[in-house]
């Protein structure tokens, strides 16, 4: 770890300096075209795979509960939403399950979404859609994801019309184990598929892709994700401030 | 706790609106003195009571560990840490133990402290010390808190003569479970003692005590804390949002 940081600000020492972590966030910001504001006793929940569950309690979570949290983004933005907003009386929950692609969330959303009448709905879905097929032979490709992500939030809208989204990009960060050469430029396909649906849906979008490789100007990939594609903690607390870019100051 | 939370709107209805979160930071930031400039490959050290220990894993844990961390304040300022100072190659353990009053620090200060050599040592200790007395028939007072903890930060200094020291104020939310009227103001005086303390040692002080009071202004304490001496999430994250102010952002 240590020789890799002196390679890496050998390697960075021209340019690094003009970068921070304000400046990432900006762009961040600029991603999001209207911010959320919170209504009074909103409800927050977020969904998606590994990297949103982290850990989490499943059984008899009700909402705000840190050990149903689990220990990645949702937690660090769920702490900063309760403290931040202490009179919004918010309940936050979050339902993400590790290994879940689009079609997985669908076969539980009625009770792990819809049920829970989400005021605002934030979701972290794709690196897996791609991923499996490497790795455990799935078969759905770019349009799969794309179709069944249209279908899941075209349904979810029909029964909650006044949710607000929040769609986080996928991500991988090239040369951290999980993910070498020939992640790409396939993978980056399901990136501008979130993308585009975010945009058809209104939603707020989160460049997460962007953010991190951003950020690995500042300190070498293996401090913001253990393996590519699971953040760090300095790489969860990197996704909660985006995230809370997305939330109106109101 | 919505019985609870209405009532409570009720009785703040005049005076709350004009108390905010960036407000009561501000009062934890004016009682900052100098703050303290993090410098290239700083160890940190989280030291004091269950607070500080919250659930976190105790064996062969390293630096940024996130089950090392816990689940309290020093996760959330930690987190906060890695992600905003990325090029300061950072070093943060937390070695905060349940139930420990000062002179449970001392017995484990040479190998839970000094053979850390950290550059900035954070403690928070003092409610055990007059709740032990209540609960578990402990003998100590308040000068027996001041003098053990006054040779505590002696024989630190003389071993670590460049630390930079935090001492957070011991703190109780009234009303609360644990937290009765018999408890003042006879534990004021470890809140005193503890500030007297740091002034002695030039340590940065962190007011507790009245960030909470101001908070419970916003919510109700039972949002803040489980049992008047535990933060809840919430409660946590407001910890380390006035931690932070400690840390200059050179």
């Amino acid at each position: 770890m240590n020789t890799n940081r002196r390679n890496f600000m050998k390697t960075m020492a021209v340019g690094a300096t003009a970068l921070s972590l304000p400046g990432i966030m900006k762009a961040a910001e600029t991603a999001v075209v209207k911010k959320i504001a919170l209504k009074q006793d909103a409800v927050i929940l977020f969904q998606g795979d590994s990297i949103t569950d982290w850990g989490r309690k499943r059984e008899n979570v009700g909402y705000n509960d840190q050990v149903g949290l689990g220990g990645g983004y949702p937690l660090f933005a769920t702490a900063q939403l309760l403290c931040k907003y202490p009179q919004k009386n918010l309940r936050i929950y979050n339902r993400g399950i590790s290994g879940n692609k689009v079609y997985e969330l669908r076969d539980r959303w009625d009770e792990e979404c819809i049920d829970l009448k989400p005021d605002v709905l934030s979701i972290l879905v794709g690196v897996n859609d791609y991923w499996h097929k490497l790795s455990f032979g799935y078969k759905g490709t770019v349009e799969t994801y794309e179709k069944d992500y249209t279908a899941l939030l075209k349904y979810t809208k029909e029964r909650l019309p006044d949710v607000q989204l929040i769609i986080g990009e996928p991500f991988a960060i090239k040369g951290v184990k999980a993910v070498d050469d020939k992640w790409f430029p396939e993978f980056d396909k399901f990136r501008a598929a979130a993308k585009r649906i975010a945009s058809a849906f209104g939603a707020m979008f989160i460049p997460y892709q962007e953010i991190f490789d951003d950020a690995c100007k500042l300190a070498p990939p293996a401090y913001w994700t253990g393996d590519g594609v699971h953040p760090s903690l300095a790489g969860a607390e990197l996704m909660a401030e985006a995230w809370m870019k997305t939330i109106s100051n109101k």
